[in-house]
């Protein structure tokens, strides 16, 4: 048996999310049932990221062990080919048998992506969040930095995740303007809680608003509660960039 | 009666193009049709181009005469209010009675966008044209200095157009590379015949594999002869920017 690692780009609108679930459609499932068209093996396939439904993918990692005779670089041309157009595998390569996708990965690196104009986007509007309101970029970028490091997220997690332990390291975390109308969240992290980067989002955005100041960023961060913090902003706007080993 | 300038953005994919026709959904229609439901009058809108199936646009520009009490900056908001989601009006305003969106028009401004890596995009798949080899961008923007200025654009017209005066100006023509792997055409111009930009496209394309030679825009544009200029790429990369009065 070979471990396969798989690099994916996904466009999550039409999807349930990464991971199997029962009536209802994921990428996880589709990609194991294209590769059982391939092998005829029933694969069960490790994504690095459970990216929720509506989320989209550049750089999802993926890995399974096949014993098909396939070249491990084939495999990305093979998939495609079975592979509905809003799912591609962008490389493949074999890895030694240790690879595990989820818990191999160092760190993980998303995007968030707003239209910022009175009237909400037409082209590409299932991958960005319309806020019809002009927000202050340079509040959100000095609010940014109270998240770099390791933090307690605790106030950034939705609630019945069940995780105990809520301690996480941000390494990068900033906006940038992409005119006319365009904002970009870049964050990367060791690990993201349930929810953390689309509340945090919600949070920047509150400050942007100016009805939340620079500095409840840290206040809400120690606060460790959930309703300090904005609201969850919706899923298209995320998108899973790349995922570090 | 007033006449009401407008600026749409839309998403070409699930419409046959801009223009009213039988059996077959557009935009002009759709427009017209919400108009209907504002003002329950029959509502002709004249757009300044008349983008293709599949293309879309971020800066169309269209007119139309009302007798609606509707202020003329409302009209994007009330549009938008009964619009689909991909077809947004971002500005309205009242005109003078001469403005005509197609015969006023100075210039026009395209771009055509390309997905230049082995696999075809999954995000974003509708606004891409794919092509997995790598192009000699250098080459391109070489090339492209061979339509700036007047010229007898008849070498880039699809057949059966029926137009006869096929000269056109050229203002700006350049190629953008934007990492990791997508390229932008930029074309700004008086006027374009049938195709133009998409078989300028499928010249360049074949120019950035080196099938062709630089010069060989120069000689295609002199010949006349639709036959020696490279395919007409398809309509999903292209995108009307803007247009000038």
């Amino acid at each position: 048996m070979r471990n396969i690692k798989i690099v994916l780009e996904y466009d999550g609108t039409n999807y349930a999310g990464w991971q199997r679930q029962k009536n209802a459609l994921s990428i996880q499932q589709v990609v194991e049932e294209a590769l059982y068209k391939l092998t005829k093996e029933r694969i069960t396939v490790i994504g690095a990221g459970r990216t929720d439904s509506g989320v989209h993918a550049r750089g999802q990692v993926a890995n399974f062990f096949t014993a098909s005779r396939i070249p491990a670089e084939r495999f990305s041309f093979a998939l495609n080919s079975v592979l509905p157009p809003d799912i591609r595998v962008l490389e493949s390569q074999e890895v030694s048998h240790e690879f595990h996708a989820r818990y191999s990965a160092k760190a993980k690196q998303y995007r968030y992506s707003i239209c910022m104009r009175p009237h909400a986007p037409a082209i590409a509007r299932n991958y960005y969040y319309h806020v019809p309101d002009i927000l202050d970029v340079e509040a959100m970028n000095a609010a940014a930095k109270y998240i770099i490091g390791t933090h307690d997220f605790k106030a950034f997690q939705s609630a019945g995740s069940g995780v105990k332990n809520t301690v996480r390291t941000v390494y990068e975390a900033y906006w940038v303007w992409e005119p006319p109308c365009y904002l970009h969240f870049h964050i990367k992290g060791n690990g993201f809680l349930y929810n953390m980067v689309r509340i945090l989002v919600g949070t920047f955005i509150e400050i942007g608003r100016h009805r939340m100041l620079e500095s409840d960023m840290k206040r809400i961060l120690e606060s460790g509660d959930r309703d300090k913090a904005g609201p969850t902003v919706p899923a298209h706007g995320l998108c899973l960039e790349k995922v570090y080993y």
